[in-house]
Order: C-alpha cells, then structure tokens, then sequence
C-alpha cells in the first residue's frame, strides 16, 4: 500500500440489468471490496449482451483506471460472451485453455467428455495471456487480464471470486469514512456548515438526507485518508449538527 | 406507441454509488417503469459528484439514446451539482427561475425569504429551457432539458417524479418477457435447447442460474414484443425443462 491515489472501474454486463429484471447487487460489494484495499470506485457502466457495446466500454474503461472489473456473462450459455468480448477488446485469440479445464475437471469430480459437457466447456474458453481467477463457489474460473478482472454475475459466486484478488492488486491510499446522523433536520439547515466544515478539516463531505412515512432528516459522511482530519470534521460535524439544534449521532 | 424501437440511457450521479455507501435502486425502477412505456434501457453509468465527468457522461448518453434519465444531485448543499453540470453540458446559462421557486414557496406555504432559506432556493435553480418535473414527495422540481430528465437521487422521490413522464415520453414497441423456472438444472443442461427456442419461435432467450444453499436451478427468460412468439416460446421452454429432467415453472 502507498499514498497514491488508485481507481478501479467496474463495468456491469447483463441484459437482466437493464430490464429491470434483477436488482444489481455487484457495484456495492465490489465497491466496499476494493475501498479497503485503498483503490477508488470512479465509475461504473451496465452494457447489455452485445459484444460491440462490451468492447466500447471495457476499452474506454481500462484505458483509463488502475484496474476494471467486470461482472457477468461467463456462464455456459448462448448469451454468456463475455470472455469473447473481453478477448476482442485486447485483440488477443481466445480458446479452451487447459489449465480452466482441469479445474474445471476437478470441480466436478470426473472428466468433462461426454457429449452434454460442450456447453459447460465453454466456460474453460479463456483469452490468451490471461490468469485464472479462482471460483471455489461452482469451479467454472474467472480471469484475469491485463488490468481487467472479468468474474461471475452470480452475487455469491462473484464475491468468491473477488478473494482471489488482493494478491493480484496494488492499492493505494485508504479512505477512511464516518457518519454524522442528524434526525429530524433538513439538509438546507447544514449546508453552510458542511461547507465549512468541509474546507476547514480538509476533508471531503456528503450530504444524504432520507424521507420515511415516519421521520426525515440527513446523515453527513466525511471521507478522507488522513484519520485525524476526519476525527476532526466528525466533531465539527457533530457541533454543526446541534447548533442547528440537533442531536448528532456519529457512526 | 408505435412498433420502432425506443432507447434510453440512465445516468446515476453520486460518490455513494460509487464507494459502496449506498445501494443504487433507481436503476432497476426506472428501467421497469420505461418498460412498460415501450423504452428501453440500453446503458447506465454511475459517475461521482464531479462535473466534468457528468457533462462528459451525460453529452455521450443524450447523443446516442432517444432519452437519457439522471438521478441524484439536485438538493440544497455543496455535493448537489448537478443542475450545473447539466446546462453545462447543454451549454445553456442556468439561474433561480420563477416558477421552480413558486413551486416551492406553494410546497412550504410560505416566502422563502429568510436568510436560512439560501440553500433551499439553490434548488429552484433550473437551466435555461428547461421544463419543471413535478415533485410531489418534497416540493424541489426536477426538470427536462432536451430529451434528458434530471430527478432526484432519493428512491422515493425519485419515483414521485417519474409520475410525471409518462406525458412527455413517446414509446414504441413494448417489450414482454416470461419466465420458465427449471429448479434443480443446470444451465449447461439446457444451453442446446434455448439457442433453438430463440431461433424459431424468434425471441431473445437469456438464462439466468442461481445457487443457494439450499437449492440451485436456472430461470430461462424470454423477451419478445411479439406476444404469439412469446407464448409458443414459452411452451417450448416447458417442453425443454421437461426433457432434461425438470419441472418447469412458468411465470
């Protein structure tokens, strides 16, 4: 870990997301992931199953972060082509690849021979040049490649995959994060505040107010590397908050 | 509506999305709610609280889909930037308007002419041709500039406002789907046979396993605007799942 400042961009890949179909649950995990490795979530793109739209995005986004990850499409089916997307985007041949086969074998206990297998040897395709990624969830690997890390859509499989990550990731800086609570006040009674807040500590500052049928009121979050400037902007917060009258409550 | 092919782009503006803070649900109501009106989603992005980056996101969205709807940054403090962002983008000079502040002062029933007040009128800040959107959860308006929908961040204000499009958005052909569940299968089990289906009964086929730790299995999805198509798609689905073993589910 160094002080550097480390991005990631993730990109999202599934006509289920954009149908509203399924409720992405990989950005937050992934997200919360890299942040305590010390690498920043910049951006994040959802691109159907069309390999043109994949490659488009996945090259605008490795050009540009330390790392891109990638979630879904790498499954046995006709709609899972992710792996060949990711291979066009690198201009490299992709092909079954031994060594995903073997695991693959090993996961399963036998052989992967028989006439029924095709499909699930697709999942043993793997671009030239690319490094598995482990899948102790259901065996079928992920990998990665260049700066890109191409994983399961599957939430749980996804997570698996992603703890066979921190060796292969250089973070950065660490950004640190608390939250001031302040129920039943309005943002526009803060606002001055955080600012100030936010210029005297050094410190960045959020501002997220929450409406229920029962209450209303705003949590503030203050990020930063530097620990003690975010100890800080919390008791600044904390005074900012009952002086608006009030009670902070600092998480 | 009409039978041509409606896009939009949505684009999700917040560093909480971004450092895993919070959990994006705007995305999967909205692609839902265009749905039904005959628009679909083809992209999302999720960019931080910075302004170059929305105006570069938002320019390459609203360029290339019919609409492009925006989440977030649009209340009282600091972090709300994105009315700016977006008459930058659109290159048009942004100010307090009239009738975004009559709205407003008519929500609170009073002037907002106090000097507490000053942060809640950034709100009544609108870009120049822009039209207002309705916000019936908090009184603040989101607006419409072009074919791009600015709304808030909050899930259920946000949803307040999407009451208000429907008027002003032009569908085309709606998009059914349905489900055939195939519980304790294996996509592998099934690839063969839904390349088939898709190809002749002519809809898009994707196939979506789970795995829990009780059970696992596969929900084979077919989509199509045409409804005869999706039927006799959905019969050869049951056919499917049956001979590989299964009892489908069709939903």
């Amino acid at each position: 870990m160094s002080g550097r400042t480390v991005t990631a961009g993730v990109l999202l890949i599934g006509d289920e997301l954009l149908s509203g179909r399924t409720q992405d649950a990989n950005l937050q995990a992934i997200a919360t992931f890299l942040g305590a490795l010390g690498v920043q979530v910049r951006e994040a793109r959802a691109v159907p199953d069309i390999q043109e739209e994949i490659v488009a995005a996945l090259n605008a986004l490795r050009g540009r972060y330390d790392y891109v990850l990638t979630t879904g499409g790498i499954g046995p089916t006709h709609d899972d082509i992710t792996a060949d997307s990711v291979a066009a985007a690198f201009g490299v041949p992709i092909a079954e690849r031994a060594d995903a086969l073997a695991v693959m074998e090993s996961h399963y206990g036998r052989a992967l021979d028989r006439p029924e297998d095709d499909n699930r040897r697709r999942m043993a395709r793997i671009p030239d040049g690319a490094s598995l990624i482990v899948n102790a969830s259901t065996g079928a690997p992920g990998f990665q490649i260049g700066n890109v890390f191409v994983m399961a859509g599957v939430p749980n499989i996804m997570r698996a995959m992603l703890e066979d990550l921190p060796e292969r990731i250089e973070g950065g800086a660490v950004i640190r994060s608390l939250t001031v609570g302040a129920a039943g006040l309005r943002e526009s009674d803060l606002a001055d505040g955080m600012v100030r807040v936010q210029d005297e500590c050094g410190v960045q500052i959020g501002s997220y107010p929450y409406f229920t049928e029962k209450s209303r009121g705003v949590n503030i979050v203050a990020r930063s590397t530097d620990e003690a400037a975010l100890a800080r902007a919390g008791d600044a917060l904390e005074d900012l908050v009952r002086a608006a009258g009030g009670t902070p409550e600092r998480s």
